[in-house]
């Protein structure tokens, strides 16, 4: 399909972490590195033990790398735990696990931070080293922090996520320092490009993988205005998650735990949004938003369902044209 | 040996690396843990990948737990170079070689650091969680860096030794921010306190693992009033250093490379010298420097051999009393 047709084709995908990755992955082998951005949520990075850990921009790159652990469903493939078990034995908090190949990516990150590269060139230099040649950018080159309101105070989002492992109830989510931060440059320019042919919102948590990079300043507005589609596809399968706390997060919040409450969550931005067939009786519901609907089987298991899923995304957005 | 005294002896030991580790180690196998404390170098401190890095601190730390890597001679037995060979993987340096278990020290300690631990609380605790009792101090909390000056330029210490392997010729060396620092409060404690009953200058490098100790403010002087006699063991043996560039430093500074060359380095401060059999021709000079020498095999192969020479270092300080 890459290189089938003479104008270059544009999409740009936003992303979190694994569910997003999977379809991030499908894409990519559908399009060339021309013709696909992946933006990532850097919400969720964290500073730990020194180490500058971003999970969504390494899952996306390891994915892309085909070094995911498809197993473990988070990390490296072939990873080994010699470090933290060290840290465990001087009495080191070991609650966020760092493989030793991990480990690497923080410590060389670190390193180029330190000499004063940006987040974006970092992860574009990291990508090109594990063969990755598809841009994967931050969503800012600055630092974005999600905190999680929950019955037991407010929470880093790693603590929440892993540390306590989503059992606070979520009251809602705050975005430290999204105000001051500036969507990462070639991701603004392209969301206001004329020649962007869709948007593409992968099937990432919407409160605390997408939502931050909705919420920088100008990203709202500006796909708002897009000349191109943008749609989404759901993670919400059945009225559950996929994988994550989505389904819970809507609950707690007393939404619906269901597609059509994505599709609600995202209904200013949305032209289109992809719904598993488990989901078929919402398109009804969710075309009232002013949203086309596609329904398909969605949930990826092989690379196979990943590249169809991505296949019929592309096919999908084409059918909704221009600016719609 | 250990408790065969009503009143507690107390002995200091002052050391560099792998040298220096092999006494401090054989000495604690006679001395208890309230009896010896063990002062080492920091000025081969650095900092690489974000991660603070106290090689001497860690050589005696590895080495007294049992833990240190004989083969090889540094580092820790059991090693594995897994984030190493990621690192090289990701276009990192790789230079000094950093092991998946010795990752984990440099991680906790610059978790303890940013905590705003002292170095020697740090050290402490790292320590005990290895199973180690003894008090094993830094020099000073306070950073000192030492500078090579080479036919090269400057370079810094783990440049100089590990990058450039000790290529280039010396001509000098700096301790950066030695004027400002402050010997660590327990060692001064007992520099000065009546009932000390050894100063022991482990056969450690004399320039570089030794002088930057030596030159901390205070330290000296303290060195020369002490009522304990100050004894040292020769760091060369028959022209040469057991380990790591002595001989060739003293050569590239025109000095003699042998252990009346130590000794008159030393000659200020030193009430005893240990010298090996080999070097035997060489006790009349030493002892014109109003130096007791000492004659004895010194080189340390095997556990046992540590643990005589520190037997007959300890006698040695025993025949050279108070204040001598």
């Amino acid at each position: 399909m890459p290189n089938s047709v003479t104008q270059p084709r544009r999409y740009l995908a936003l992303s979190g972490g694994v569910g997003g990755a999977k379809l991030a992955l499908g894409l990519s082998k559908q399009l060339t590195a021309e013709e696909l951005i992946i933006v990532c949520n850097t919400g969720d990075d964290f500073d730990h033990y020194g180490l500058r850990i971003c999970p969504d921009l390494d899952t996306v790159m390891y994915t892309l790398a085909g070094r995911n652990n498809q197993q473990q469903g988070w990390g490296l493939a072939d990873e080994s735990w010699r470090t933290m078990d060290a840290l465990a034995e001087l009495g080191g908090e070991t609650w966020f696990r760092l493989g030793d190949l991990d480990i690497a990516t923080h410590l060389q990150r670190g390193e180029l931070l330190r000499r004063g590269l940006s987040l974006s060139a970092i992860t574009q230099t990291l990508c090109r080293q594990l063969g990755v040649d598809y841009r994967v950018l931050p969503m800012s080159d600055e630092a974005v922090r999600t905190v999680v309101s929950t019955d037991q105070g407010q929470l880093s989002f790693q603590h929440y996520f892993v540390r306590e492992q989503c059992r606070p109830e979520v009251r809602g989510f705050e975005f430290r320092g999204i105000d001051d931060a500036h969507p990462q440059r070639e991701f603004l320019e392209l969301l206001r490009c004329e020649e962007l042919d869709a948007v593409i919102i992968c099937p990432s948590n919407p409160f605390v993988s997408i939502d931050p990079i909705l919420q920088l300043p100008g990203v709202r507005a500006a796909l708002v205005d897009c000349s191109a589609p943008v749609i989404a596809v759901s993670p919400i399968v059945g009225g559950q998650a996929i994988k994550g706390p989505a389904a819970k997060m809507l609950r707690e919040l007393n939404l619906q735990s269901s597609a059509f409450a994505v599709a609600q969550h995202y209904s200013d931005i949305l032209d289109g949004f992809i719904i598993d067939t488990a989901d078929a009786d919402q398109a009804g519901a969710i075309t009232e938003l002013n949203i086309v609907v596609h329904t398909t089987p969605s949930i990826m298991t092989t690379l196979d369902d990943r590249i169809r899923l991505a296949t019929e995304t592309l096919r999908f957005a084409a059918t909704l044209g221009g600016d719609v």
